[in-house]
């Protein structure tokens, strides 16, 4: 049974809202275990130990992930490096508008997983016409349009998807098997 | 006069059509002449040399500019390398998608531009409610919206500004001398 | 078997020369089948469709990928997106100098491989006392320094080390598993 | 007179060493007064308001700025922002080794500062035959190589000369015209 942990950092509430969401999506799969935390509950670092995978979000700050997320990562997480190697990650983000550095934030979130040895990955699948999370999921402000929610969903779907496929080594939880019939937009 | 261009490339239109909105809001400012190529126009290479500032634009393909662009400067731009240092430059992208990698093409075109020795810059400023150009301005497809239409003309209007302060010696051209009522968003 | 595809572009030598050590270090594990391929290779798109995973090198021009390199994505593999999820990737590139932006470059190649539904890594350990390869292998000019070296091949064998615990689902070829006495440096 | 501002995070001191340098070469320009300020420094906020052009380093952990260097600007730059338009940035940053992410980290103090309305530069030149700091200056713990220190010094003094030429206004201080001699490696 694959352990997703949802690691957050939230002040508004609204990076918090989509952590949520990415959750939701990861239970699409049974057979995984989901824990959602914020970077404050005193088992974050712990739960994010022992996760198979894990995705990580921030508000967006200037462009990089809040200094409190880092914070978590420099201290807290800092003394996993080198034995935690192997896990699978994401990331997602809010910002306050289109345009404020969300994807740049999920890069830096994805720096510091790939420092840490994970796998990252983003999704290649768009969710309606105009919403994508290629490279970690991002909303503006709170998650409310339909589109942007089913795309912290579809994350939370594709780490579990990963983590089946690859870690808990069941071939059948692979995208491309769960989903045979995915296709290009427009096509 | 400060010369400004917007040198762009484009395959289904939507980034020409944004070359088109910065080169207006570029020219909000009368002093600045203003001129707006593709990249397979004869001239473009030789009006970026002689430009003063420099908005590029790309379509978002795969997270990085177009090969098309990439080729623009590693072969018509190169022989400039070293002897046009100074230019101030700014850049956008379209994308398929909100979330398509398009901040992190314009982060690639301002990579470009730092490593010729530009002054690159983004605007502090949001327009409308949920749109800003923090790292350049950024597009869904068509620039259609009208917050989206005057995030890439203040882009070119901010481009011109930071001409005329910088590069054409006249302070009045400052923004914070010729918007002295900027506020916060909230504020 | 897990497939191999050491998938480079080389316009001095250098890149070819780390892809022949990523691909030395990925000949550590017998099981994999290590292929080499320049993108002007004619069954190099072939090559990279059918791997399980691909190291992708290319020089470092302007702090991006050179446009041939973008081209071969663009153009040649851009028919399989949607339907190759799944590999595992990293990345590497030749720079002229110390600073000049080959990080910055593998981060792009990263990029298109999360574009194309690749988890991509880099490298947790260090390699001697100056050398990692964090977010992807670099080098200056032509691979000389042995921790240069050691760090295109110890990129390669980990490539080969994800696919084997991952793909090909031998718990045996996890690198916690094969290397239990890694420590951080100084420790 | 132009006032410059080198603000720096350090907890080993190899960070506070490449200020100096960075200090140092921007005092090569007699026109500019230069400040130094950790950012515990009490005055370190006011020091970076008031300034022309800043320089800003830190150390590289995990592919980022230190957490400390993102609260100093979440926190206490955060009440300038829209209010501070136009100054000149630059970044430098040491890691633990070669490809440990310093350019990356350089990259996201960039992007700190290009959300605060700086105009963001990198150096052109190489220095040294194997040294260059496109996009920030780095080094690899202390900057003890006479490369490495000269492109700390050489950001700075490009710094200097790009306030001089654009916010003193004195076209004798910009780059192209002190140095007409500078030519492409090798050429």
């Amino acid at each position: 049974m694959g352990r997703i942990a949802v690691i957050y950092d939230s002040l508004t509430g609204n990076t918090r809202q989509m952590a949520e969401l990415v959750a939701e999506g990861a239970r699409r799969l049974p057979a995984m275990e989901v824990s959602v935390r914020g970077i404050e509950d005193s088992d974050a670092a712990e739960i994010a130990r022992v996760a198979d995978g894990i995705a990580l979000g921030s508000p967006t700050n200037l462009g990089v992930m809040s200094w409190r997320m880092k914070r978590f990562w420099d201290e807290q997480m800092a003394p996993h490096w080198m034995s935690i190697d192997g896990k699978i990650g994401c990331s997602f983000s809010s910002a306050g508008a289109w345009g404020g550095g969300s994807e740049i934030t999920c890069q830096a979130l994805n720096t510091i997983l790939m420092n840490f040895g994970f796998l990252v990955f983003g999704l290649t699948d768009y969710v309606g016409k105009a919403s994508s999370a290629h490279y970690g999921a991002i909303a503006v402000r709170e998650p409310r349009e339909e589109d942007v929610r089913e795309s912290c969903r579809k994350l939370g779907e594709r780490l579990s998807e990963w983590v089946g496929a690859f870690i808990d080594r069941d071939p059948a939880l692979h995208p491309l098997v769960r989903e045979p019939g995915r296709k290009r937009p427009g096509s």
